[in-house]
C-alpha cells in the first residue's frame, strides 16, 4: 500500500523547506507539491494559499489547510463538506503580527515617520512623547493573534480594549461585543487595530460612520483584510485632520495600482501583507499536530466553522 | 522660618509641570524656577540639566538633581563634595527608553525603513521575515533602563545578552563582562543597543574594532551620548556592508552641522535625542521621595558614586 500524500500549493521556496522538515519528523507521508502528476486519488492533505478551481479531482481528500491565517480566499461553496478546513494557526505567525503590530503602535505613538521627514530636511526638533498610559489601544477582533497582540501592548502600558461579535474576558483589556459595544469602544481608541477576519458582516466595516466615533488624531492600523476598509473614507478622515496617521499592511486589490494615492500619501504606511508570515518550521509542526488530530477525532487547531466563515 | 526652596533649572514648559505637582503635593517645600532672584541661602535643592557654573553661591545647596538620566553634562569637579548629586532614575524615563529601543529594534528587524522606500517607489515586495529568534539583541550596558529593554526584548523572542563592566545576573539574558567578555559577546550580536554612561573608559568605545568584532549584517542603535560613536567608523561599517543600519538618537554636537552625512545617509534613522524624556509627573514623585530618603539618610535613588562617573 502506498502512502498517504500531502499536497502543498504555495509559495515554491517555502514548500521546498516544508518537504525537507516533512521528510525529516513525517517520513510516512509522502510530501508533493504542486504542481502533481501522481495519483489524485492519494492526496489526502491539501495546504494551499489558493486551493485549485476545482476539488472533484482529489476524491479521497480529507483536511484542506489554508497556509495563511484567514481562509477567506477560499470558496467554501466549492469545498466539499466531507473535507475539514483549518486556518494556520502557528507560533510563527502569531509572533510575527505580534511584531508587527507593536512596530505599527510604537511608530504611531513615537511619530517615526514624523522624525524621518525631519532628518530629511536636516531638521533637529523634539515632539512632546505622551506616556503609553496616555495613549488608549484598541483592537477589532479577539481571536489568537489579537488576543497576543493586546497581551504585549498591554505590558508597554498602553490601555488597551478589544471589540468581537462574542463577549469576551481577558486580563487587563476591556472587553466589548456587539453593535452596542462597537460605539463605546470606538469612542475610547485613539489606536485602533483591525485584526478581524474577513466575513460578509465585516466587510467594508472601516467606513466613515467608524472613523466619526473615534476621537479626533486617532490612528489607523489595518492588518485584517482589504476589503474591511473603505478606502475613499480613509483618505477623507485624514485629510480632515479626524484620523493623524495610518498604517495599512493589506488593501484592495494588492498590489495597488499605479497611482493609488495611498502610495505617496504622508500619513499613510504601507507594507505589501507582509504583517504575518507563516515560518515553515513551526507551521509544518501544527499541521502534523493537526494530521494527528484528525485521525485521532480531535478538534482541529484553527478548525473553520464553515457557518460563520472563519 | 521660611520655607526650604527647589530649584529647578531646565525646560520651563514642564517646570511649570513640575511647579503645579510640587504645590499639589509638596506645599511645604518653595519650587522656584530659574532665573532666581531669592535668598541663594534657602535654595537645598536643583533640578538641572546645566547646573549653573558655579555653585559656591549656594552655601546650603544639599541635592543636585540631574533631570535626565544621564549626568556627563555636569561638571563634577565644580559641584562641592557635600552636595549629593542624583541621576533621573524614574519610571517615566525608563518606559521611554523601553518604548524606543523596541520600536527601534523591530524596525530594523522587520525592514520598517526599506519597506518605506519601496512604498515611496510604488514597489509591491515582500521580504523574508526572520524569526525574532534567529536575531541575537545584545544591549552594552547593564543599568535600571537596559534591564527594563532587554525584559521587553526577551518576551518578543529575541536571544538577549548584556555587557557591562561588572558580572551582572539577569534571567533569560547572557551577561558578559570585562574587556575579554566583550568580544564574545558582540560576535554573537545582530542588532547592538547602546546604553552605556558616557565615562573616560567608554568615551569613543563604538568604534572601528568594534565594528569589526559584530557579526556580517548587524544593526547599531546608539542611545548613549554622542561621544561612545567614532561617526567615520559608523560610515566606513555602512559603507562597506559590514553594518546594515543605525539608529541614532545621540549625536556630537547636537544638532548635528548642516550637511553633515548622517542627516540624508539611507541606513541611518537620525532622531533628535528625544528616546527617553523626564516625564514631570512621574519624576516629581521620585524627586519628592528622594528628598525624604536623604532626610531619613537613606541611599538616594540614582545616586552617582563620583569616582567611577555615573
Amino acid at each position: 500500500m502506498s502512502a498517504d500524500v500531502f499536497l502543498y500549493k504555495a509559495d515554491p521556496v517555502r514548500g521546498a523547506e516544508w518537504a525537507a522538515l516533512f521528510a525529516a519528523k513525517a517520513p510516512h507521508i509522502e510530501f508533493a507539491q504542486w504542481p502533481y502528476e501522481g495519483d489524485p486519488a492519494r492526496v489526502r492533505y491539501l495546504a494551499a494559499w489558493l486551493p485549485p478551481a476545482s476539488l472533484s479531482c482529489f476524491p479521497n481528500l480529507e483536511v484542506l489547510f489554508s497556509v495563511g491565517a484567514g481562509i477567506n480566499q477560499f470558496d467554501l461553496a466549492a469545498i466539499p463538506p466531507q473535507v475539514a478546513l483549518a486556518r494556520m494557526v502557528e507560533p510563527g505567525i502569531v509572533g510575527g503580527m505580534v511584531e508587527y503590530v507593536t512596530l505599527a503602535t510604537l511608530s504611531i505613538h513615537r511619530e517615526w515617520l514624523a522624525y524621518r521627514e525631519q532628518q530629511r530636511a536636516a531638521t533637529w526638533q523634539a515632539r512632546r512623547v505622551r506616556p503609553a498610559g496616555a495613549r488608549r489601544v484598541g483592537v477589532l477582533g479577539l481571536g489568537v493573534l489579537a488576543q497576543a497582540v493586546l497581551v504585549q501592548l498591554r505590558g508597554l502600558g498602553f490601555p488597551c480594549a478589544g471589540w468581537s461579535r462574542s463577549q469576551h474576558t481577558i486580563e487587563g483589556v476591556d472587553c466589548y461585543s456587539g453593535a452596542e459595544g462597537l460605539q463605546a469602544f470606538l469612542a475610547r481608541t485613539d489606536i485602533l487595530v483591525c485584526l478581524l477576519p474577513l466575513t460578509d458582516s465585516t466587510r467594508g466595516i472601516l467606513d466613515r460612520a467608524l472613523f466619526a466615533v473615534l476621537p479626533r488624531g486617532a490612528a489607523l492600523i489595518q492588518c485584517g483584510r482589504g476589503p474591511h476598509l473603505d478606502q475613499n473614507a480613509l483618505l477623507e478622515a485624514l485629510d480632515s485632520g479626524h484620523l493623524s496617521q495610518a498604517v495599512l499592511d493589506v488593501c484592495e486589490p494588492e498590489p495597488l495600482p499605479a497611482g493609488h494615492p495611498f502610495w505617496q500619501h504622508p500619513r499613510i504606511m504601507l507594507t505589501p501583507h507582509v504583517a504575518s508570515m507563516t515560518q515553515p518550521e513551526t507551521a509544518v509542526e501544527v499541521v502534523l499536530d493537526n494530521i494527528q488530530r484528525h485521525h485521532s477525532g480531535q478538534v482541529l487547531t484553527g478548525l473553520v466553522e464553515r457557518g460563520r466563515g472563519y
